[in-house]
This record gives C-alpha cells, structure tokens and sequence, in this order.
C-alpha cells in the first residue's frame, strides 16, 4: 500500500530531529526499549520492535537514511527489518514529495487491532496449526507401528499418545480463542469491551 | 509440593532409558524439539523446554543426572533451568525408594490448565500491568512538562501522549482477555468450549 503523504505531517516529517527537551527525549527511549522488549518476547527481532517505535513516536514519516541514524544500525539491518514489519502490515510506505523528487518514506500503522489480526491471523494461527498437524501425524504414527513393538515399547507409546492428544486440546483451545477474538474484534467496539464468555 | 512416587510408575522410572523403537525415538525427538521451540516462542529458554519435554514423555520421573544425560548438559544448566520450571509449576519433585534411601526424582505437571492458568496469571500480568504503569507515568511525566516546552516539542509531547494512550487501551483488553480466560477457565469444561463471546 503506498499512498502520497500530505499536508501538515509531510512538513514535519521532513524537517524534525529527535525531540529535545529531557522528558520527550526519556519518554522516547523508555517506548523504544519497551516495544524492542515487546518484539523480543514475541519472537520476532528486537530491532523491529525499536524501528516501529522510532516510527511511531515520530510525527510524520521517515527515510530509511534517518532510521539508520537514529537507531545507529546498518543500513543492511534497517531493511531486513523493516520488510519484515511491512509484511506485518505494521509500517506503509509513503511518497514526499523533496528537492529531488518524490522520495520513499515510511510511517507506523497506528490501527493496533489491525495489527493484532494481521499477526494472530498469520503467523500465529499458522505455528498452532503446524503443532497440531505435528502431533496427530505422531500419533497416527505410533499407532501404525503399534504390531511391531515389544510390550514395553507398546506401553510408552501409550503414554506418548494420551500426553499428545491432551496437549492438542490445548492447542484446539488456543486455536478456538483466537479465532474467536479475531471474528468478533472486527464487529466490537473494543474499548467497550466489559467481558468475554468462555460457552 | 514433594509427594511419594509409588506402584507401577516407580517400577517403570527407576529403570527404562529412552525409547527403542525407531517410531519412539523420532516422535520422543519431535516433541522436545517443538516443545524446545515453544519455550523459546515464549521467552523462557529452549532448555526449559526440553527439560519439560524429556519429562513429559517419559512414564515416571526422573533424577537430576537423568535428565543431564539424556539431554547432554551441565548439571549447572540443569539444576537452574529445573528450579525456573518448578517455581512454574510445570515440573514437581517425588521421592523415590531405592538402594541408598530415598532418592529425589522430578516428574512433569500434566494438567496443562494448571500450567496455563500459574503462567498467565503471574508473569503476563505483572508484565502486562507493569507495561501500563510505565506508559501511565511518561503520560503524567510529559503533562506535567508540557508548560515549559517549546511549541515544537509540545506538538510532539502530544504525538507521545496520544499514542501511549492508544497503546493502553491494547494492553487493557489484553489484560481483560486473560482475566476473563483465567476466570472462566477453572469453571469450565474446556473440552467442551464452543464460542468465546466478547461483551
């Protein structure tokens, strides 16, 4: 999605260093180390967490070039990475219109659910669904192999089979909650959201 | 919580190695390697999660030595990892009757609701309640700043300002979700869970 940035962000974001006064500058990097952590913990690079936080705690959009500035990483890096959060539907590129013609800039997507569903109705649900496909090829591969085992084998296959198909439950949850939040995060008013029934 | 082992799975866990059959072998290595996997996913250490698997597949419980020779690691690195996944519930220490006395086994927790329910409700709500608090206080911290900044920075003390405050709102349902999970999941026959309604 690459769509033409306009009016008073495109101003600021061409010009703009990173803020000045203290507590800007504070509040600026206790984000940045928060979402890095944040990415971290949820798998993905800790410089995705601190590219899309650069974006996000920036009024309009940057290149690239000040990405690689202000975080003091290699251009290299700062691609890599910022292909990955694009892939996440997590940054969009934008044209601003410079001397030199229109120049590729980036901005954060600042829809969080957007975010939530892109990741939960991606990776997420993908890695449940491997798990689960993994165990009932395990399971259905123990019980094959059953005939030709000896009494003692047969008896940890039995445990192996009953210890699987309890985990997939677990999995099925997960894959039952997610669904569920993903069909109805689109149709609520999330911010008004009280409770949530478990039936 | 250190209880006597007893009857059958005594017998079987005092003697057994891994698995002989080629079919063992190869869904015993799956499941470590994915549940290796899980833990990292999850920000604890893949050997924690290795350790839970060699447990959790495996009819009985086993010593400390055990477990460093099957997994090929230092004592140390066992000693510390068991410690992180006793202190979660997901392993616990049994007492075996053997030629020197009694002697200190491990076993895996298998109710993995049980598990579920000590993971969510210490550390994802202490991070998550922590994440808030510290959005909170950079919010009141720029507010109470904002008279003595230049307009500039205003402008982008209110950029912060709005998207911390967008942020919360994300780390709230969060918060709300696992609390009605947590809530929910000790009433409910999971099993049997069809819908999750979101109000």
């Amino acid at each position: 999605m690459v769509e033409e940035h306009r009016g008073k962000r495109h101003a600021q974001g061409s010009k703009s260093n990173v803020a000045q006064h203290p507590a800007l500058r504070s509040v600026h990097d206790s984000m940045l180390d928060g979402l890095g952590q944040l990415a971290d913990y949820f798998g993905f690079s800790k410089v995705m967490g601190q590219l899309y936080g650069t974006l996000l705690m920036h009024n309009g959009p940057l290149s690239l070039d000040e990405l690689m500035e202000r975080l003091d990483i290699s251009k290299a890096s700062v691609s890599m990475n910022m292909r990955s959060l694009e892939l996440l539907g997590m940054v969009r590129q934008v044209w601003v219109r410079g001397r030199g013609g229109r120049r590729k800039f980036y901005e954060a997507e600042t829809n969080f659910w957007q975010i939530i569903t892109n990741i939960l109705s991606g990776r997420e649900m993908r890695d449940v669904e491997r798990a689960i496909t993994v165990m009932e090829e395990n399971g259905a591969r123990l019980m094959q192999c059953m005939a030709e085992m000896s009494a003692e084998d047969q008896a940890t296959a039995q445990v192996y089979i009953e210890r699987m198909a309890q985990m997939q439950i677990v999995f099925r949850f997960a894959q039952l909650v997610m669904t569920n939040i993903l069909s109805q995060v689109s149709n609520t008013d999330v911010t008004q959201v009280s409770r949530i029934e478990i039936q």
